[in-house]
């Protein structure tokens, strides 16, 4: 699919744009491809991008001074995808992006996003609302994260990433879930028994 | 402080307003006055407004099916609050906010809030940046629950909210932290011995 199809039909949902909107959208979006296995970030990059995820699969993760990973997030088509905290703060990232399937995105800047916040505002509208599901989500996993068990967190995973999981190993999951594969392996052994 | 004062002081930060401007913003926010154990909201509320914090203290949380409290957020002078999650999708709060110490605050309604965005494009970029740092201030909340100690987080929780202590009972903080109340007695015990 063309860079402006996707804008008029998926990137900015059912936002419908002029000839000459799609013109401006299309001058800042700049169309790249990552093999699997490739990184998109390493944690201390300056962040001045983020992504819109056309095809394959990432996931964003911390690594501690122990050498333990803890997945943010998991990216796939549709989503935007970045180090929000430094793009948003042009700030050094403290994520990595990992590319888990070959992957086809839309990256644009920070001054590109400001300059259609002011070319068109119902960009920024857009970009509000996305935010505001965002930080929904975010509660809602902070919530889970103080008072869900592991097994009730597992289920909730699988709802949100309904199709993700044939992408992806269970450490994967273990680390988004903050729990060991071991646990992991339990908890999927429970559930199919009952 | 009036309202007019606190937009141009306070309120929107470094926006400068006209008068013009003033009079618009202040047509749609409305001053109130909770006591202290009172509720601004309860779990199951639809919620319609958010909360401009011009004095006192609050503290929004969720309560499981076992009654055992996770605290989401505290409130002080110059925050926002509100159940973000149920304003944005103008559905009901599965929190409860209660006042800890009397507080004024300035109201604003959804509608009202899209009625600014549209005479006052620059209100909206000032709520889609304040978006921006919440959703960092969450991910590192969710980074922090997955991969540090309750006593490391105890202790950037007493960074975030340095003036709060006095006003909030010891179990505030451990909701906050997802700990026991004995745990964070322990943990503060350990640091004032070194």
């Amino acid at each position: 699919m063309s860079l402006g199809n996707s804008i008029n039909n998926k990137i900015f949902e059912n936002i419908s744009f002029s000839k000459e909107e799609i013109g401006i959208i299309e001058s800042v979006f700049f169309k790249e491809t990552y093999k699997k296995g490739t990184y998109l970030l390493k944690a201390g990059d300056i962040v001045n991008n983020q992504y819109y995820i056309s095809e394959g699969c990432l996931r964003s993760y911390h690594t501690d001074a122990q050498g333990r990973e803890y997945t943010v997030q998991f990216g796939i088509k549709d989503w935007w995808m970045s180090d929000f905290t430094a793009f948003f703060s042009n700030s050094q990232a403290i994520l990595n992006i990992e590319v888990l399937q070959d992957t086809t995105l839309y990256r644009i800047t920070r001054e590109h996003k400001e300059y259609l916040y002011n070319q068109i505002p119902k960009v920024e509208s857009f970009f509000r609302k996305k935010l505001e599901r965002a930080f929904s989500a975010f509660q809602k996993r902070i919530l889970s994260e103080l008072s869900l068990t592991a097994t009730e967190r597992y289920v909730n995973f699988v709802k949100s990433y309904p199709n993700i999981q044939k992408y992806i190993k269970n450490y994967h999951i273990a680390s988004y879930l903050g729990i060991t594969t071991e646990s992991l392996s339990r908890i999927r052994k429970e559930l199919s028994h009952n």
